[in-house]
């Protein structure tokens, strides 16, 4: 994505220092900027504007902007840096955990925003991606206990080899055009409930 | 771990930036700075001093800084925060995917090195938590299929059912002091040298 077809979002409840911001992300050449100037219902607000970054600046973060920001970054799926005056550890690590893409203490200049942002979406790219494989690889593990156990279940009841019960299972997927593990759902899930 | 009792390398071919890196770790409380004052074998020379976080600072970061720097961080198992006068997108790219826990774009002032080095530390330990799960998830996933075929195998030669199956493979671990992946892992060998 290049530079002039972002859309990025200014947080910023002080007009003077969300005008640096426009100012900075303008000059790096950012197609589209929109300033919100509170944090009123910012979760709600960020998500109808659906912009490709967010950009907030705080004097100091407080819980409740973290948890919506990390809302922001997890579900809609886009980076957020973050520049605050001051900040302790805590809130450090607070902003780490909400995935926060760059947490940036008292080094708010218009010329630093471009390599912050362009910083930003890289590891947030990178964290994302860690991220997908990781949910893949654990819906891949589930898949095959649920596989399993309906396995079992099928070759108890009727007396099946596991091969018998595996190709059981496949052509009854093939018949009602659904996935195999969808099948094994729903037989373990009768047999939760009759046993 | 408390800032006393953490060792910083830093890396700077420049002495008067250098000494401006060691003021702040300095002030910031860092219990041992060390400089490393070339880049020559820079990986060995980490891992010789094993510290707990590198900081970097280069005019602009090369391919092979770039390179020993992502093995220091992957292996070694260590933050790495870098500082740099100038970078280009490539380079960002790169530094993003060597692993680089802090990538500072002409940011470098004594007062703003701590925070940075905070950030990167749990930026670093938030993403080596990702990959220990990932790593985790998809060494159970192999084992599995390790295992589903060891037992494949037994059911094939053997004529068993896939409980007994499992059961003996169970057993020989048992016997052997051994896991059960790992009997999976040299009947599966054995059985791709036979077949």
């Amino acid at each position: 994505m290049t530079e002039s077809s972002l859309t990025v979002a200014v947080i910023d409840p002080s007009r003077a220092r969300a005008a640096i911001l426009e100012e900075g992300l303008r000059a790096a050449g950012i197609g589209r900027v929109v300033v919100i100037p509170d944090t009123a219902d910012l979760q709600e607000r960020v998500a109808a504007l659906a912009p490709d970054v967010v950009v907030i600046h705080l004097e100091s973060p407080s819980r409740d902007i973290l948890e919506q920001m990390s809302a922001v970054t997890r579900h809609a799926e886009r980076p957020v840096a973050m520049f605050v005056d001051r900040s302790d550890a805590a809130m450090m690590q607070a902003a780490v955990d909400a995935g926060i893409s760059a947490y940036v203490v008292d080094g708010l200049r218009a010329e630093r925003i471009k390599p912050i942002l362009d910083i930003a979406i890289l590891r947030f790219n990178a964290f994302a991606r860690l991220q997908r494989e990781l949910s893949e690889a654990k819906g891949e593990l589930a898949d095959r206990k649920l596989i399993e156990r309906a396995k079992g279940i099928l070759m108890n009841l009727k007396g099946l080899s596991e091969e018998e019960a595996y190709k059981q299972l496949r052509r009854k997927a093939m018949n009602e055009k659904r996935k195999i593990v969808d099948i094994a759902r729903a037989i373990v899930t009768t047999a939760d409930l009759l046993g």
